[in-house]
Order: C-alpha cells, then structure tokens, then sequence
C-alpha cells in the first residue's frame, strides 16, 4: 500500500516536472564543445589526448580554467576544500532546503582522452548556463563539483564521505608527489580533512554525468544510460602448485604443469562467467608462470581474477563455481590450487530507485532513447552512494573507448546528457 | 649385404672383448664416491650443493684440483688448450692410431649439486685408475677431458670443435665476467681457439658418462642408459593477439580476451604431444599476458614453445599440428596467433650406432641391466657428436634431479658407469 502511495505522489511530481521541463531551454552542443576543446588543451598530448593526471601542472592549470569558469557562470563561494575538491554554489531560494550536488572530474589517466570526466564536468556547467539563461531559481542550492585526482583511486570523494584511509595519503602518484602532497599542490589540505567531511543526508541528491565505457550505448544507438548502480569488485590472487623441471628431459606423462592447470582454470572462469545468466564480469588479467624459462615446465603460477556485479551474492555464487572448478582441475592434473582473497574489493554501490525513474522519465519527455544499464567501471558516484541519493546518466562513448586518446562522444550526445541532467536537476528540486 | 658383413664382424669384436673385458677389474665405488666429495668441497653452499659457476674462484680451485690428480694418475701432458678446456693423455702403443676421449665437466649451475658433470669426469678418472691398476696398455691414446663452462651453453665443446661463435665470447657468463674473459681467466686464450680445434675425424671416438636427468633408470630400476642421442631443440615465440579492454566495462560476449585464447593453445600444446606416439616433448615455459593488471582484459600474450626430439622430421611435424591447432583457435576465438622461429635451436645429434651397441655388449657382460634411451638434456657430446664417433653412458640420478643440490646418484651406480665406460674404451680401442 505504501509504495503504491509513494508511485502515485512520484507520478504527480513527473507530470510537474514534465511541463515545466519541456519549458527549459535545450542544451547548447556547439558550446559544450567547444569547453572540450578548451579544457583538452591542458596536458595535451601527441596522441590528441592529455597526460593530465591529478596534482600535475597540467592538472592545477585546467582547474584553475574551471574555477574561472565557474565564477564566469555567477557561481557563489567558488572554492577548494581540503581533500582538493572544487565546489561552488549557485543558491537556492529555500534556506531550509538540502543542496543537489552535481559534477565528475577533469583530471586523467596517462595516456587520457579528452571526454572521461571532462564530459560530466561540462555537462554541469551547461545545466547552470541553462538555468541562468532561463531565469530558473531552485528551492535547493546547487553545488557543482570537480572532485580531486578520481582516477588515481576516487581520492576527491572519499575525503569528501569521509572515507579516506590516513595511509591513502602516503601513497605515491602519478604526478610523483604522494597523494598526502599533491592535495596540498592543488590548494587542499590534508590535515583538516575531518572539516569538510559531507555527511549522510546532509544532500538532497548526487548525479554525475559520465560517458559510457562498455559501447553497450554506441553500439545499441541508445542515446541515454540510466545507470542501475556501479559494480563490486573482488579480487583474488590465485596460486597453482605443480613441480617446476627440466623440459627436455621430463616425459609428457611425468610431468605437473602448473601452467597448464592454470590454462584449463582460464577457461573454466570464462565458461562459468558465460554460462551463468546476468551481466556480471568474471577476468584474468595477469598471469606469471614461474620460474618462467622456455626450458623448463612451470611449477608455479599465479594469476588474477576478478569479478564484478551489481550484486554481492551474485558474485559469491560465481565465484564459488569458480573454486569448485579449481578443485576439479587440481584433482585431474595433480596440483595445487589456492585462492586468495585480495583486500581492495569495492562493494556495489547502488543508485536511488526514485533517482533513476526521474532520469528516465527525463529522457522520455526529451525523446531520448535511454537503457537501464550496471557501471562496470568505478567512479565517484559510487562513495557519493553511501551518503546521499545518487544517480548517474551515462552518455555515449563511440565504440566504448576511455582512458585513450581515441575516446569520443558526439557533441550532441552531450547536450542531451545535460539535457537529461538539468530535468532530473529541476525535478528532483520540486519534489519535498 | 654390406650391413650383414659389418654386423658380423662386429660380434667377433664384441666377442673378444666380452673375454678382456671379463679380466678387468671393477671400479672401486668407495674411491668414486670419496672423490665426489672432494670436489664437491669447491663451491660448497649450505644447500649441500655447490656454487661453482665457470670462471668463479670455486671453479678455478676445483680445475686445479683435478689437473693435479691427473698427474697423481700418471697422465701426461696435463694442459688446458685454448678454449679452457683441461686435457691429460695416457698414451698408447701405436703411434698410427687415433686418440679415444672421454670426459664431462665439474662446473655447476647456481645453486647446482655434486654429480652433474663431475661422475662423468671421476669416471673417467676411474677408468684410467682401473687401467693402471691392471697395468693394460692401450694401443690409441686415451684423452681424459674436462670441458670448460658446459652450464653456461657448452663452450668448451664448441670451442674444440671449431663451433663457437666470435661473439659469444661478449656475452656476460654467471660469473659476471664475459665468456672471453673467463676463457683467459682459467688458463685459455680466446686469440687462438683455431689453434687447438680438433678436426672432424681425428678421434677415434668420444665417450661421456653423465647422470640421467629425467628419473626414467630410477623410477624404473635400470643400471644403464645407452644414449641414442641428444634431442634437438626448437624454440618458438607465439604471440596471440586480442583487444585489451576494461575487464569491468566490457561485457564478456564483446571481448577479444588474448588469455583466453593462450589457454586454449597451451593445452593444444599438451594435448598434441601427448597424443602423438613418440618420446618428443613440447612445453610452454614463459608466459607474459599484456597490459597485465588484474582489471584489464589482456589485449596481448606472448608466451615460448619449446618442441624437442630426436628426429628433426618429427619436430617439425608436431609444430605442423601446433600451427594448426592456433589457427583454429585463432578463428573460434576472433584473435591473432603468430609464431616467431627463435634462433638457438640445436639439431638432434645422434651417437654411433657401433659405440650404442658396445656400450650395450658391455653393460650385459658385466650383468647390468640397461635401456635405449634419448638425452633429453644437452651435454657436450652433441658437439663432439658432430666430428667424432659419439657415445654417452646414463648413470641414474635419484628422482631424475638435476641442477638441485638434491642431485643423488649411489655410489654403485658410478662405479657401474665407469665399467661400462672402461669395458667400451677397451673394445673400441681393440676395433681397427
């Protein structure tokens, strides 16, 4: 009774939001891309994309283009916190209102492209041109966010949740400064992290605009994701003990093979993966066969395996089938195979149920085509997931491509992406 | 008819050998096993093994110590010949006949032990001992022979036989000298290895007694290998060539995952192998999957085939069916799978069809048992192999470990060797 209840009030608020939606003016492509353009200057790169990654020159200068911009746009206290984010305000008109937070990240892998991050980021500045240019007042603050040095481990949020580990500070960059230094480089301060902590409830709602890694969007011509929530991640290392000899002299029927157990576990991983329904991801990624001489039969390998899904139980289950396999192959080939567990894995994080329908039904007044769809990659969504209602609107990426100087979403592809946003935006805002 | 006549005349020989051989005495195995222990003092590590790399202090000491129980034998003319070699003759009655050496190495891998190499060179030594003894005079020359550096890629051998590369002096040696440098360093002259090259056809026979490195005489309780031959060896790079993509974005039905097409081969391999009669082997021993990181779907593998027999025919018909096999693979699974030939194969080098057959005469006279048997190991009688009658004489080695400072072989064991090589000395030396 109560949910039917909660539909019904949801439903009112969409039509609402529907008519003063198809108000709004549209998004501004040309100029979305052009921002592109000017934010892939810093850092650019040979290759057409950037090496612009977190505490780096580049990095400083194109937020310091960003803050400008923001200031440019009649945003208020445009400012830096202590774990490095930026954030700026344009205010509301309900002092007891929560804010909406909204942005992603401009920094960049080694080797980076010119639309991961960088599309979220625009894409929250056009919502506030939008707004600006239409005269549109909120109930509720908006907060645009860049959050710090993302693809170096979700630095920027987790400082923000509350959820950094002290020794995260310790760890080496890319940029060769440890993570502790380099927020200090981009004007954070990582003594005082505990005063900028956001905590639970204290915002009405997260959305971050992304491109989409998968090609799932491109390849289907789908112009929205609507984004179910960000996978867990689980990480094992996995060990198969034979006996290391000399190739040349041991038979083939003398012989235990790690590698060749460790092939028929390849395998395995990716049958089970296939063979179960769903859209987790089951991976080998690296492998080492020891002592690893073309001249002698491995006696050792060790070698990752990763798996990601939406939901932890699914993942246990994968992974027990995985184990069983292991242990049927162990038996076959007389070796040893271990698991062990690999203390980085990240839980699902799931986005707002309430969130995702307003993305959708976003699209649907725009006449978009959208998907509901997992993010098999990480991203600052998902730490914001823990303390406030989150959604995520993913945006084309041709051919899948990130973290490459390939990387390419269509400057329309953008524009509805902010088109979408601003909807969620406004009607998020109307609703108590 | 010609075969018959020579089979023929062979059995008189083995005849009249069989009733010498009778009249010698047998090998002391105590004197065997305490000079085992001698040497294995040069070099000693707290593994119980040795360090004795070539060109080391511990190999020079060890080279000393048996110049001088060379001349404690009475053998003349103890030297070291250009390429390190050491040499010692006992001579014979006529001057018109040719020389019969014999011989193996005392250097040892890192990390090696006490009987590879070295019960070959102490049962040479025994033989000569067993021959003074028994006051027997040859009519060839005998010419003990302890090879230089044959761990770090046979180099006195292919010195002697006029096979060693120029450039292969450059290369660095274990002993963190170049091969040159050590050459000079342990009594050689790397300026005038043409000057000591033994001709093809001046000896009248090479013969080397070595442990067995596979555990097939132990496992299966055999007195004597009678080598066929050492294998020749083939040695591929197989690169399988995928698209490396985000383990979490790519759905696994869109993935081109060059692991998991490795797998696939690496057990084609093995199946392959496996399922061809023969005493070939295959293996792949290296592996190397790129990027590499446990969230990346491998977009490259690089990994070593190694294919070894004792016809090149039949190599080369197993890596017929290997290609075969990665080119299906290749096609199932929407990769690339190249091979590239490596450039230090060595060619199967058979031993004297007329020596396997003393050796076998010999080991039954004494009422040893014995089998036909291919090296699966190189050992310097593959380069004498190519400019001399060629014979090579297992001892077992308990589980067929090698380069272990667990190598075992019983003292017995030794002792059976060195009658066998002394018994195929004296018949040899008979045969005009």
């Amino acid at each position: 009774m109560k949910l039917i209840a909660v539909a019904g009030c949801f439903s009112a608020l969409a039509m609402w939001s529907q008519a003063l939606a198809q108000d709004l003016p549209r998004a501004n492509a040309s100029r979305m891309e052009a921002r592109i353009e000017q934010l892939s200057a810093f850092g650019a790169n040979d290759d057409g994309g950037v090496d612009r990654v977190a505490y780096s020159e580049a990095d400083i200068a194109a937020r310091a283009w960003a803050m400008d911009l923001m200031r440019a746009l009649d945003l208020e206290n445009v400012r830096i916190d202590a774990g490095g984010n930026i954030l700026a305000t344009r205010p509301g008109t309900d002092p007891e209102a929560k804010p909406i937070m909204f942005g992603s990240h401009i920094d960049s892998v080694l080797g980076g492209g010119n639309y991961d991050g960088n599309v979220g980021v625009i894409a929250a500045f056009e919502a506030i041109d939008l707004l600006n240019e239409a005269a549109v007042e909120t109930r509720s603050p908006l907060e645009v966010v860049i959050f710090s040095n993302e693809e170096g481990g979700l630095i920027g949020s987790l400082a923000m949740t509350g959820a950094l580990k002290p020794e995260t500070l310790e760890v080496m960059s890319d940029a060769s400064v440890t993570i502790g230094e380099g927020t200090r480089k981009i004007g954070g301060d990582p003594d005082k992290l505990d005063n900028d902590i956001i905590e639970p409830d204290a915002l009405k709602a997260f959305l971050e605009v992304h491109i989409e890694q998968g090609a799932i969007l491109d390849e289907e011509d789908i112009d929205i994701g609507v984004v179910e929530g960000i996978v867990g991640i689980e990480w094992w290392d996995v060990t198969v003990t034979g006996v290391a000899n000399h190739a040349g002299t041991t038979p083939m029927n003398r012989r235990s093979d790690a590698l060749l157990a460790a092939s028929k576990l390849v395998q395995a991983v990716n049958d089970i993966a296939v063979s179960t329904p769903g859209r987790h991801v089951a991976t080998v990624g690296r492998i080492k066969a020891l002592p690893g001489a073309p001249n002698v039969i491995p006696g050792e390998v060790v070698m990752s395996l990763e798996i990601r899904d939406l939901e932890t139980d699914k993942m246990t289950a994968i992974y027990e089938q995985i184990e069983r396999a292991a242990g049927a192959i162990a038996d076959e080939s007389g070796v040893d195979i271990t698991f062990e567990h690999i203390d980085v894995a990240s839980h699902p994080a799931l986005t707002d149920e309430r969130i995702r329908q307003t993305i959708a039904a976003a699209a649907e007044t725009l006449g978009l085509s959208f998907m509901h769809m997992p993010s098999g990659a990480g991203h600052d969504a998902q730490d914001m997931a823990r303390i406030a209602p989150t959604g995520m609107i993913f945006a084309p990426s041709v051919g899948g491509v990130s973290h490459s100087p390939k990387e390419f979403t269509a400057p329309q592809d953008m524009a509805n992406a902010a088109d979408v946003l601003l909807r969620t935006i406004i009607t998020i805002d109307a609703e108590k």
